[in-house]
């Protein structure tokens, strides 16, 4: 189930790569490039900044493989992509919930205090895309008006206060994910930003 | 002491990251990073090239409390700042005096060659920077004028000058941190730059 | 003979550096820096995602006098570095072969899948190039019209058919690193590139 729910995630993760890079007019190369990057560049700077190298995507080739199928197929439908941007949508978000909660995880096992957790959790569902607008000569998107960061913490959060309830660890687990789910779908659906602190 | 410098400097490193941040007009979270990037990216950098993970402000949660209140307080008197442009300048250069030396110890204390330590030690007070400076999509302005990775160099080629005396390590540490400070103070005074290969 | 032609790459990947770093109008500080991150820079994004740290061009001060060395001259000879110009190509394209190859057998050791492999020759070969672009607030080269990324890729590919072959490993390695330069050479002098994905 996790699995399958990573596995979707990983995929819409490279195809927003791919359609920023073809954006950007990138040859295939660098299309290809900016998919992985997209699709693993949280979970790398994660497991980097941890130690826990290998870093995960060169353990296990199957990301590898989806990644590149991915890429290969938004390349070649990418004119007819538009029609798959809700489901789309829907893939993204379920990833970030999980790859929040696996990086807050990985973070609770090497024994780093709950906000570093947090903060472990938030890489690995954001970094990705952060790494993706830099290869692009882009200012991040996530530091000027996503929501998505923000949906991540409040996920994180929950995982913390739950933990201190008689809960099972998969439960826990779950419900947090559902809460970084439902806060990025409320955000994006109400049109809910962080206050700004510019005037007009 | 060492530990006030060290808080001194981390604060001074935010508040730099919040008003480059604000200028590129970034949302809450935005800044939030790119505050926490500029104060922790040069130990980050410098801890995963020589392998000493979970990095030094994941163990530490003292860094992280201290860059979210400089950050907020920041954001909150932003207009105000420009009083305080004397005494932040102060705390940055004396943190980067501070940082400068604590990468070379780091470099020494993992066997490695005195070049490469004092270039850990100008990584550790200035890649945070550079950091800051690409993820707002600028040529790193350490790159283009400023003095400042000059004074540490200088610093640490004092540190492993003054190391083959007979001298108490404490006390090198405290010259060769004067030393980085010193330079960089009379570089900007007397607007003292790198040779230019510039022609007009 | 592996050694001589290290630092014939190494030279080559420095003088890049600091080719586009003048290019930049960028101080000598940023010249250096930017000729050490193309120099040594894929290697250290594959240690650290292997973990293989400290990274090797810290445990061997050899790379940095050369990179040192090979950014002074070109600095001061700039105008004349022109007529270097097939010489610099010549040992850039050596370089990236022995690179590939070097990065290949670093994943072999570790144990990693063959896909991985090729891909950490290929970060090691090409990814310097990519910290340069990015550190100079440019768009990858590398992404947009260069082929060397796919001579690294057949490279590889060529390393792990032979390897399946009763042949040395020496040979597969000496054979394999010429596929690349041989493929990088037949690219820019026939002009083949990547087939477009874009209607002009």
């Amino acid at each position: 189930m996790l699995y399958i729910i990573d596995v979707l995630g990983t995929i819409a993760f490279a195809i927003s790569g791919v359609l920023v890079a073809i954006n950007k007019k990138m040859d295939l190369f660098g299309i290809l490039i900016i998919a992985f990057v997209t699709a693993v560049g949280g979970g790398t700077l994660r497991d980097i900044m941890i130690g826990d190298t290998p870093v995960s995507w060169m353990n296990n080739i199957t990301y590898t493989y989806v990644i590149l199928a991915s890429a290969i197929v938004a390349i070649v439908l990418r004119s007819k992509i538009d029609y798959l941007r809700t489901s789309l949508f829907l893939f993204d978000t379920i990833g970030i919930g999980l790859y929040t909660l696996v990086g807050i995880e990985k973070g609770v096992h090497a024994s780093l205090h709950p906000i570093i957790c947090i903060a472990l959790g938030t890489i690995t569902a954001s970094f990705g895309g952060v790494m993706r607008d830099i290869l692009c000569n882009e200012i991040p998107v996530i530091f000027r008006k996503e929501i998505y960061a923000t949906a991540c913490i409040l996920g994180g959060i929950a995982y913390f206060l739950l933990s201190e309830l008689p809960i099972e660890n998969n439960v826990v687990f779950l419900i947090a994910g559902i809460v970084v789910i439902v806060a990025r779908l409320l955000a994006v659906k109400f049109k809910i930003s962080l206050p700004t602190i510019y005037k007009d």
